[in-house]
């Protein structure tokens, strides 16, 4: 590709709306035009490295034995009703209307329509087992789209769909396309994490999610360093302290706190470790009738050391707590007959079930609150001072230090960007949209399904977040949009410049280099800020006196200078170099 | 491709509501699957070959110079509002409200997108020409959708637009497509003709059409058999006859025709030719004020061959005829004080002008409608019996041994459905939405313009419409969803069977060879049927009784039998077929 055929577009300044460092680079680079809220042209630049994604992933789909098809955009509210997301889902799903006023929806996933495909083409066990996929534009109506296309509404994503005859099947379909991904995101050149994930109601270990590590990631993800082990924050186990319950030290004591409600508050003023503080934290739930109107509700206590968070998820795993919400202020006021900041577990007005977290029930001389608006106690011990809790639980989010699950070592935290998610479904679906086949005892029987995304147009914002320095961005070969630019110095003043990159441009094409040349004529400095801002990865100058030496001048993004490379030598150390 | 790991599901029977061929077959060969009306799965099998179309124009678009980009498929309503189109444009366009309630379009096309684009990306004639595309999911809300991939809801369309500093370079950024479009449709190995089209409002004759041959086409294509000249029906010339006006033979005469209404009728019944007759065509044009209210209206009488029918687009180019209508039956009154089917321009109630086609201004002895129910008037004559027209002009369909324009011969007619459209917009565009650039003399000058488009999914159809036969689809081998099968018989019995298959399959894939391997244990029967309907070009079949021969056999899709080629023959026979 020659520069002055291509549309290069770059930006001193990123619009204000900018806020995460891709969003601000892919708008500066050209990447991406903003067209409305969330919705992105895909500019020619930009189009390269998402094309680099789609082909990388495609082939390892289909040699991980998937089947590419394409489900339309715009899909008939009739299936989505079948499985009752129509309805269930919120204003994300974009409802649409058509000039018949039926009922349409833009596709965010394609659970729906894939499954009514396999209930049709797939009538025995025979034809299992099937992995379907599709690399094809989707909407999700965000109420709040931002930072580019990390959180866009309109992207593309690749979906994809296994069906198998049993749970072993399926298991083993997980596995095929877990290996795949891992190949896929090695293959991008990126750091990234394959983390286990909460598989929510349908249980079990198959949920994992292919984080690229970047300090700016959303998510948390918990590792091992010393092991396999890596987990994302909501999934990783906080394990029971080895050391057993110390003895209790301290008598029980009532003390002053006045206005201190928050454990740091009460830490600090009483001059304790936060680490002997109890959080307690009221939640309830509620039991429905037919109509899901409110029966009866229960109200539970949990207990966290002061200086940990709560798991939601882990707590909603709970027997009976699946559906859990925190209590309302006429709950508290009815169980501890006092407002939050000052509860604990000592003295209720009126019992409930208390669920301490692993670590809170080998603690001793606890400081929790005392039942009554600005006191706490002091020295609290289970069995001397309080029942021991109903049921200890891992309640809380681990923290770098905790002892690794796998007993290997312990956890460190760092942060991701989601791009990827491999997920056992199970029978959810195909049950809720009757998909059987027959199976080899001649009875009909549901699909066991999984499904398997990945973010194309996320993946390189999701790179640059990972990749870039204060001159812009810095690709990994597989994803850049050109792997090799040639900048002639003045081609247009000095014939043996002009001749000496036309040459090696023809040279490089021929060998098969996705290269640019740079024939623009702009000034060296401006030229060299465009491509930096790009972040193409190699870059060849070509000026008349390096020439007159008999060299160009070589560089990577990376490099901070650039090396002086014999011309006959060139291209093979381009060849080399991208082969590695 | 293993045939066991694809996803090959072919039917024995059509569905109902699959009218024509292509559609039907389609359905069969498993390579669309309905979704909603006008909306399609794309099955693997359908997919390969579209994906086979993309590449194709991929690569010819982007070595004429074309910039390959994405625009949303969810366009916000501002831009349409621009040009008007939001407003314009009927139900066709999907427009959708998203959560805040701001409107929004599925794009139908992206003139609006691509002219934002390009009035914010080039400011200077120097960035000039830019020719952008994009290949991406389309969607018209069609009333009355059907036909499979041909007259879809939503479809896939390459769509480009090019940009040029005024009208010279437009013109020849036009050409270059048109070369391209060329190179494409060679590509895909139909027969297909380029044909002149109207060019609408803007005028000029920057316009064509890229027609796909087919006995079954919508559209009727005009062709001079010994030259190039080529046009659709709209815009192809019938030119004056070359013969003078031949002298009055006959006299004036009022004849009863009791009920005989229509021009055949009146020639039977009078035993003329119909070739004698007049066809009185009243149309009227109206004059509006700001407001769009009728200020007055025109009558025009249009007067054809009572054995040719008119060309409405003509009429329309006429001076004062852009916006023409029928005339209502009391503007006729008004004028003829008679009732339609016994119209004439001789002795009119109130005056009109007559615009008389080339052919009837040199007719002699003509027999027109007298004014007067139930009669007409025969051996009317231009000059004696009524003034000569007020305008000659060509206002009728060409029919098959009409000259051709160009003078070489004389024009045939065949049917082609249209796939391609090479046009030129000039500022239509860029006017509406103030898309200026920097002139080379330093002043803001509007962007010419010219939309050039493929339709990628409709392409198929086209093909298979124009190559079938009784069994199936017949694909060239551009456009295959694989260019050679290899049907083993009995491999599981047979190990040499086996054996060999998987060794030519093996070759045939490193050599590059877009094959497929029939591992499915069918029936013999069975798996040809399926490739016959599939319409794979090349088959090879592998049987342990011809292989002791040291043969196997090789049919391509239109051969009535099967080859024996030696095993060690087959690869390279294979090999330079396809290069063929």
């Amino acid at each position: 590709m020659k520069a002055s055929q291509f549309l290069i577009s770059t930006l001193k300044d990123a619009p204000a709306d900018a806020e995460v460092v891709s969003h601000k680079l892919m708008m500066r680079a050209g990447m991406i035009k903003k067209l409305g809220a969330g919705i992105y042209n895909y500019m020619p630049m930009g189009l390269r490295v998402i094309r680099k994604v789609e082909a990388i992933v495609r082939e390892e789909m289909n040699r991980a034995g998937a089947v590419e098809l394409t489900m339309p955009v715009v899909q008939p509210a009739e299936l989505w009703q079948e499985t009752g997301r129509f309805d269930k889902m919120g204003p994300e799903l974009l409802r649409i209307k058509d000039r018949h006023d039926r009922d349409f929806v833009i596709q965010p996933t394609s659970e729906e329509v894939v499954t009514d495909i396999a209930r049709q083409e797939i009538k025995s066990y025979k034809q299992l087992p099937k992995n379907l996929y599709q690399i094809q534009t989707k909407f999700r109506d965000e109420r709040r789209p931002r930072f580019g296309l990390m959180r866009g509404r309109e992207f593309i994503m690749k979906d994809a769909y296994s069906f198998d005859r049993d749970q072993d099947a399926a298991k083993a379909s997980y596995q095929v396309m877990a290996a795949a991904y891992r190949k896929i995101f090695d293959r991008f050149g990126l750091r990234y994490r394959a983390v286990a994930a909460d598989s929510g109601a349908i249980g079990g270990d198959l949920s994992e999610e292919f984080q690229v590590i970047a300090a700016t990631g959303e998510d948390a993800i918990v590792y091992c360093p010393d092991s396999e082990y890596a987990a994302n924050m909501e999934k990783a186990e906080a394990l029971a302290p080895t050391a057993p319950r110390a003895a209790a030290q301290a008598a029980m004591k009532r003390v002053a706190t006045p206005g201190k409600s928050t454990c740091e508050d009460v830490a600090t003023y009483l001059n304790l470790p936060l680490a002997q503080s109890l959080k307690s934290l009221v939640v309830a739930t509620d039991v429905r009738d037919d109509k899901g109107a409110v029966v009866k509700s229960q109200v539970w206590l949990l207990l966290i050391r002061g200086d940990r968070s709560m798991n939601e998820v882990k707590v909603g795993k709970l027997p009976g707590l699946a559906d859990f919400r925190f209590a309302t202020l006429a709950e508290i006021d009815e169980h501890f007959g006092c407002e939050p900041g000052y509860l604990g577990p000592v003295g209720l007005k009126k019992p409930l079930k208390v669920i301490a977290d692993r670590e809170v029930a080998l603690m001793a001389d606890m400081v929790c609150g005392a039942n009554e608006v600005d006191y706490h106690l002091s020295g609290v011990n289970w069995g001397r001072d309080l029942p021991e809790p109903d049921l200890v639980a891992d309640l809380r989010n681990v923290v770098a230090g905790d002892a690794s699950p796998d007993g290997k070592g312990v956890l460190a935290i760092e942060r991701g960007i989601e791009v990827g998610h491999v997920f056992y479904l199970g029978t959810k679906y195909s049950k809720a949209m009757n998909a059987t086949f027959l199976g080899e005892n001649g009875k009909p029987q549901f699909m066991e399904m999984g499904c398997y995304g990945i973010g194309i147009t996320r993946l390189p914002a999701a790179a640059i977040e990972q990749n870039h320095d204060d001159k812009g961005i810095i690709w990994p070969d597989a994803l850049a949009p050109f792997t090799v630019v040639l900048c002639p110095i003045s081609p247009d003043r000095f014939a043996d410049v002009k001749a000496a990159a036309d040459t090696l441009y023809a040279e490089l094409l021929a060998a098969g280099v996705d290269v640019i040349l740079d024939d623009r004529n702009e000034r060296p400095g401006a030229m060299f800020a465009d491509w930096e801002l790009i972040g193409v990865p190699h870059r060849v100058t070509i000026g008349d006196r390096a020439l007159k030496e008999g060299v160009v001048e070589y560089q990577h993004r990376r490099d901070t200078e650039a090396t002086k490379v014999p011309v006959a030598e060139i291209a093979g150390l381009l060849l080399s170099r991208l082969k590695a």
